[in-house]
């Protein structure tokens, strides 16, 4: 048995990682801390069946976690990280605070100095299919954000192939609202989202672009550019990211859906369409897959991908999970959904 | 009072139409067709205070009608144009049957040879900011697209002061259910849609990119290619553009919004956001307004156009009231929320 | 032109009422306070087309002003109310601050005394077609609850009439989201809501309990206890209550609605369906009338009303501005969809 | 491992029940057959990873499955579980065929004969919680109705224990629209639903009537008479149902918590709220768990219970395994979510 602790389990990522672990066979919690519920039980923050007293951070008892991990935000993570890995246990951190591998860059995007720069160096970046083998020796995983995660996983075996030309993609991109986090803001009020579609922080301004560069760059080694369109749809959760591509003329669609099997076979958690079929929010959702589909555009060389996840499960939680079991050497789709 | 007959009432935009011209005060509809309903009331097709004898479409009497809305699927519209122009009335048909200027493009398109070519050199393009003189000399109206009124309004101006470089501007919309038509198919099941975001028809195989692309290559005086990648949203009504544009790489925000603002002046249905704000479906649903926003897309020259109408009335209904209102020389805004 | 002025204007029924008053061809807004945003434009607040400045509410020019709106919490409505009236105009309440005419009842409800108990003799419970008259001399109107409204207006003819047996009443009643206020809570986030239907408050403890109880036992000269289970419906807008009733066995059916049909005659935001169809939202959202259905519960004088109205407009702005047409002498229509 | 077949895949209740099987350990899928997509690929008409081919009913290899589900429309099903039960395969009917143990009350409300009327003796009425010892042993189960399993389960204890009064109980119920079926028609399309609430088969006329009272007399060892208004829910899954009972009036709200506690300790599914909670959709949706609570109405022995349940889950396909679980000895939740 895995002894988990979860320090901000109240949080959307937080929760659903409880969720999860509560049916993993092999991984049991032993702390599920919260700062703004601490003292209350689990159940009477989300309707459901989990009768768990949250503890405050200060009280978890770190000695008995075996991997801790971290549902809080950017910035509050990394001390944590400090404290887990000084107590011994690995960590998992879902936040931004070791995507960058880069502490100036952080610094710019994120507006303060990294908290603790000493670990960037041997964080490792946990998008599974791309760093398996990485993610299996580290003490500490970054795990990706959820935009990154499903625009990364389609372009990583383009990329690597060679396969595209330009200096600039394009995403167009929408989530659920649980992506915008927990608290009740006007935004993210029922009426202002409901029968509603919107577009935010469009251009080169969403903080989930130097992570994606960062890996598009490594990926294709060199550096491409990323426009970048975020839109809040009206559904609870999932991520549909429609990209627009410029490949090598010569390449159809059948070379790039082979670049696709050959990259990702066998793996569990990837689901390839068949031309003809797009992926849709309906193909992932409470799943831990991505579902990839492409298209042509139109004219020799241009495609659109269509990549779908659930935000919270391979945008989040799910992976997070993934890689647990990945660091811990068990079968990688224990407690997820294939 | 203007004397409107309708024919194809009991689909959507055939519905919309009816509720706007009810709260027209200088309209009066004196007939309401429909195919598959005829013999019942409208109310027993919608739940709604509409308690009218729909009849069928042979029964129409057109020697009553001063205009004729044809809401009618493409194909079946051209014939009963020109019925209805043989009586005397004037027409607008929100079908597709005289959009094209080119009877091969329709032919190409929609796969059947055009029912009435000889029409077609004096259908006007019913996009009335952009084609107001002819519409006010029209007897026959081609009321636009949803999508292409949505991707035309923020281009028009850009590319009449040929403000655009590039030859391919790449669109990515959303609309709510309500533009797949009334018909009950797997597709439209609640349970497909709710909780989804899909893709579809994306490319260049949408049949609105013949249209839109006939439009652009005028306003620009040179052709242009549209990637098109068309998404269907978890709402009822609603369209939301997103489109990625190249301009001159001198010209700023600043430039390109006072080229709408130009253009535009005065409109009562154009509503031009400040820059930092971007449009939504809840800034125009259920109004006859456009509205538009502009953002860099974080290099020079480069930006991203958010427009968002409602599909039902801007795209559809309300527009072709506004046509209605020019072609009889009443007061635009008559009947339509601005 | 009626010169109006609103508190309040940015909760959702103020919102509301300035767009009801928008296309109000006889009523001019001359001030809109808001506590929370004065300074601000109200198109900052809400995405749409109303570029107007918020003022703070002691900015009120309320001698500018024939009719005062008060959509402000209750016990902060009451103290408004003195002064609107105090200034020589007319004044609709929207909270519950005048609807309960005993001021001991009040505050057993609202759990602080009433602010101006000396203005509860002349206040007029402003559900139109039953106070019709009243409202008409009225300096200041109480407008009603939105659950009132829709259990009162089935209810009244047949109590009037005598029809009803029993000393209880069960209403199931379940109202969209902007019933709950724009306040964004944990309550109102949108992933909280969608996807989910709750039950709160039920029993005998809702806030509209001790109005609908005193308005029946007015209608019906007796004492009537409600039991009332309100509901959250993930949708934005509307009501729907379904009452279980016990009628003299004698009467069928066709006698209850004859009971409909007589109080009702000409009225024109009533719709009485007709036996076997029963009321939806689709009847009635974004109008202000109330649609009413009933059907057989299968056992002789047993029977079941539906009644839907738009519970931010027949249950709160819409009937408001029908309260000022009706107590400004013009036409009851004018401004609302019927 | 136990080799199960299906007919009625493509049904929603059959695909939810794929859905199951396919986390179970000790299931194995040996046919899904669908009379309308035979030839096709079930991943074809759901988006999702199964890729498994569809047989058409008749090429069923029943020899090779030791459990078949009937999925099918009343009707059909009892002509397969003659079938199923000739070829020595146990079989769990999710249809209504086997519910009424009297075929004169299911020819009345079902409008036609029973078709095998001579099984229904063995028929065992698949509520869990109730008859667990009866479906043990059985070789036929009748698995229950969504609405009657919310609706039962809130009521067997306090009947069985003498605890309610009265001829009549009022039960207001409301469903997502997967319970409609997944067949396309104008009542199940996106736009009819959305943003709307509506009530249907309201009294005493919906088909699960009989089956319900049925039950009620055997709890309650006399009749019991129902008034049953279910409303469509604009969500695509989950059942919410409040019930209006009359308990001895010296029986207070911990009384009833105490015989729900006493009938259901130890029970998996049952999830018995804290006084002062209410059930809500989100505390059952995708789990096989039901959501019970209780709340005093206002008046001595007066009472509202909510209960909720995942119409697909527990109120089908959920109930379905767990009582394959029952019939072959396997641990109850195995495959399900608790």
């Amino acid at each position: 048995m895995i002894r988990v602790g979860i320090y901000g389990v109240t949080g959307y990522a937080g929760y659903e990682l409880l969720q999860i672990l509560a049916r993993h066979p092999q991984a049991e919690v032993v702390f599920a801390a919260s700062e703004s519920y601490a003292g209350q039980r689990l159940n009477q923050v989300y309707p459901g069946p989990f009768d768990l007293r949250l503890i405050s951070p200060e009280e978890a008892p770190l000695e008995q976690a075996d991997v801790v991990f971290l549902c809080t935000p950017h910035g509050a993570s990394a001390p944590l990280a400090q404290k887990v890995l000084a107590a011994g246990a690995k960590c998992v951190d879902l936040s931004a605070d070791f995507r960058l591998r880069d502490p100036a860059v952080y610094a710019a995007w994120y507006e303060h100095t990294h908290p603790a720069p000493e670990l960037l160096g041997e964080a490792v970046y946990g998008l599974t299919e791309v760093y398996r083998t990485q993610v299996a020796g580290a003490r500490l995983v970054a795990n990706p954000g959820c935009y990154p995660t499903s625009v990364l996983l389609p372009l990583y075996p383009l990329l690597r192939a060679g396969a595209l030309t330009g200096e600039r993609i394009i995403v167009d991109a929408a989530s659920g609202v649980s992506g915008a986090g927990a608290k009740p803001t006007p935004k993210t009020h029922f009426v202002s989202v409901y029968e509603n579609y919107s577009a935010y922080n469009v251009g080169h301004v969403h903080r989930h672009v130097p992570e994606m560069e960062q890996e598009l760059a490594l990926y294709g080694k060199k550096p491409l550019r990323l426009v970048f369109a975020p839109h809040l749809l009206p559904v609870s959760r999932g991520i549909l990211s429609t990209i627009y591509i410029q490949a090598r003329p010569e390449l159809g669609a059948e070379d790039l859906l082979a670049l696709w099997q050959q990259a990702y076979a066998g793996e569990p958690f990837i689901q390839i369409l068949e031309l003809g079929n797009l992926a849709t929010l309906a193909h992932v959702v409470h799943s831990n897959r991505c579902a990839l589909s492409l298209s042509s555009a139109g004219a020799p060389g241009e495609f659109i991908l269509v990549s779908a996840i659930d935000n919270l499960v391979k945008g989040a939680s799910g992976q997070a999970v993934q890689n647990m079991n990945v660091m811990f050497g068990l079968e990688e789709t224990l407690g997820l959904l294939v």
